[in-house]
């Protein structure tokens, strides 16, 4: 009985998305920035009531709480912005021209149009930045394509919650109906991704769980489009020149984006390469234990620290039962030559591995053994020498955004943000799932070919009330 | 011992590419540019020696080698010239900002690099626009990356010919040794697709061979980007309007567009929907038989046309057991409505599904079936009516190219141009196998954080000795 009415609510949920297609693809954009602007309102107006709920659910401080939610509105606003001035136009236009050296071509009109319904597994980590409103799902809702979320369990209050919040916003805006849907329990998420009406998966989580449904997406008979951000162990490396002349201002900064959040972030910094490593734990602040964001949690920081410590990596510090204590593993450059998974093995919690290292070349040399990372850092002087450079380029290699001096947590919303990397930070390299960039993810190119102006989508016809931002090529 | 130096080979290559990608994603837009124009300037001076040995393997004329080789040396020098006005930049800048809604940002700047080295799969039908010289090779060039061609089996004497040229074109041109390589053998193919140094594929052929290769690059412990091209059956539409008017015109149009290279196209309208088959039939031009690339081709006809003519569908015209004489099936809307599959069947070579209507209403319900597809047209009145419009919506939602009263063969080579579409016609239904905008596949966003300008790539520094192409956000 039960089993019947969870497959109904999954068969309501897709045929509703489904239904939400075709009038969702053909709003306007300056009708979806209204609605993603009704939504930060709603959302900034229920903000006592969602803050109260997650942290009971999460065990996260209502400050960060509070400012992980401004961080959505404040998304969701800006994707607002950008819709407004035509950002996500990307049209091309091609006049015929019975000249073309290949040989005369037709009128050709290029734009993008929404993939259709999205599936969104939303994480445990931000329940609001990656939740029910957070990055995936504004940038599918700005692209055009309804969105049915799939509510991660670790805070189910808080998913219908803001779930009712965001519906409500919807509703109040004029969005069709359906546009916006909601499901739980990891059958009907598997369900969802081999059902036919969804069109493109977002994912934010582990690796493991994240390959394992980019596998059934990848089965299906029309494999689709599958964004899964995953895991990254953010290498982050200590130059000679950096440790001579900052080595408060880098211990301190480790220990800060070490234990944010406790450590519970994609972007913590899992492996520090540096060239002293009793001088570094001399110079560090004492690091405190802090609650986790659930037992399960919890259990697997004991887990995977567990697995660091009984490989060739040296413990220091102790496990704690209740809060996560933070711990660091000292390991050799040459250790990590021989044995280059240590690199591989993400610890999501405040704990990070210690890499010492002779000679910076050894560092260059170990980098091309790097899995794909979220976020590579070096620290070196005031501007990087010829071999610093080097290294950043090498980094580059392997990872979606590289810093200068700045530590890989806290990561800002913006135009330029790049949030992904190569396998196994995500399994569509080509991507960011942060950013106003994100969008593109679910915008799918058409070409209009000598097309009527009655025919063509807005911004690609001849007759133009407003300025086109289509690039015309004579 | 042939296994062995098999293996050897393979081995060969993929280590001569991964050597090279350094070198070939470090050398500047500019030097590529001449990489790419030394490539079309040697291609045209081999044109005599290559079209006859492609002659002699392939069956196709003289004047369509010549044209296909003309395309593809324009193709070469399209890209080299976007390469050197900067169109692949795709920078983005964010200074810093201290007054961020969110919180102070730090300075990002964020562009692409070449995702690494690009595998291949050349196709048989195009053996110079889709072949060793192709689209896939020059996109994957121009963004920066190494090229591995796995050659086609149907004409390895070309593929090896213009292997030639080409290598002898990029050494001439200074370009790293290792930049290009090629493989044969279906096992070499397969190897490939799993080795580490492969970072992504381009494949143009059949559904069921694009698919296999998908499943086994999905299948890797890191799973990369691949690019097929693949099936389609390329609907068209006859409106009541259009066939009132120009019945001669659309006969003699589809007739030229159905037997262009023996229809042995990817974008070869496969499907026609039109209120009066008789009619039609009748004002058909007389379809001569012509041979087709090799008996392996010609036996598919011939499998794929005879399961045609086993299902609903009535045949009109006669198998032929040399050539490949144009066929055509009959059926109607309501069998179509309840066998949409006919819809999906494509037969590669001159034949065509016919299917009467009574009503356009009709045609726009069963459209919702379609599966993915290259191409949709639409023969209409001088201007859609309203009822047009909405077709041409709906076939939008299916496809990656849209024509008006225009025949899908002929794919010219532009900015604009998008071939691609959901799968089964791709398996990446967000990006293009031809036009400029193909180089996307290859290019990977990178974000610098707080990054001084000795460290950053040329485009994204803040001393530019030249005008920058990257969109500031104040």
């Amino acid at each position: 009985m039960t089993t019947t009415r969870s497959a109904d609510v999954l068969e309501n949920a897709l045929d509703a998305v489904a239904r939400a297609a075709r009038p969702t693809a053909r709003s306007t954009a300056a009708t979806r920035a209204d609605w993603l602007r009704n939504i930060a309102d709603s959302l900034d107006r229920a903000s006592a009531e969602l803050i109260s709920i997650a942290r009971a659910e999460t065990n996260l401080t209502e400050v960060r709480l509070a400012n992980e939610l401004r961080r959505t509105t404040f998304q969701a606003r800006l994707f607002a912005d950008r819709l407004s001035t035509g950002s996500f136009s990307g049209a091309f236009i091609d006049p015929a021209d019975a000249d073309w050296p290949m040989g005369a071509r037709p009128d050709l009109r290029r734009t993008f149009i929404p993939i259709g319904p999205v599936l969104v597994f939303t994480a445990s980590n931000f329940p609001f930045a990656f939740g029910v409103a957070g990055g995936d799902m504004v940038s599918a809702l700005t692209a055009g394509c309804p969105v049915l979320i799939k509510a991660h369990p670790g805070h189910p209050d808080l998913s219908r919650a803001t779930y009712r919040v965001v519906t409500d916003a919807l509703a109040d805006a004029g969005a069709p109906e359906g546009v916006f849907g909601m499901i739980e329990g990891e059958d009907n998420g598997r369900a969802a991704v081999l059902d036919p009406r969804i069109r493109a998966v977002g994912f934010t989580g582990s690796t493991i769980g994240g390959r394992a449904l980019f596998d059934v997406a990848m089965s299906r008979p029309d494999p689709i489009p599958f964004y899964a951000e995953m895991g990254s162990t953010n290498p982050v490396v200590i130059t000679p020149r950096s440790w001579a002349t900052r080595r408060a201002e880098i211990a301190d900064g480790f220990a800060a984006s070490l234990t944010a959040s406790a450590g519970q972030m994609c972007t913590k910094p899992g492996v520090v390469f540096l060239p002293d490593v009793q001088g570094f734990l001399d110079q560090l602040p004492s690091l405190s234990a802090a609650p986790m964001l659930n037992d399960h949690i919890l259990d697997g920081f004991h887990r995977t620290t567990s697995k660091m410590a009984t490989q060739a990596a040296i413990a220091l510090g102790e496990l704690s039962a209740r809060d996560a204590a933070p711990i660091l593993f000292r390991t050799s450059i040459a250790e990590v030559q021989a044995r280059p998974d240590l690199l591989d093995l993400e610890m999501f919690g405040p704990a990070a591995l210690l890499v010492e290292y002779t000679h910076l070349d050894q560092v260059v040399d170990v980098i091309d053994q790097l899995p794909g990372q979220l976020t590579a850092s070096v620290h070196g002087g005031d501007q990087p020498d010829p071999r610093e450079a080097e290294l950043v380029a090498r980094l580059a290699e392997h990872a979606g955004r590289i810093l200068w001096n700045d530590w890989p947590t806290g990561l800002s919303v913006t135009d330029a943000q790049q949030h992904g990397g190569p396998y196994p930070a995500t399994t569509a390299p080509l991507s960011t799932s942060v950013g106003t960039q994100s969008v593109w993810r679910f915008l799918r190119p058409v070409t209009f070919q000598n097309m009527p102006d009655e025919a063509l989508p807005e911004g690609l016809r001849r007759n133009l009330n407003s300025p086109s931002s289509a690039q015309e090529h004579a």
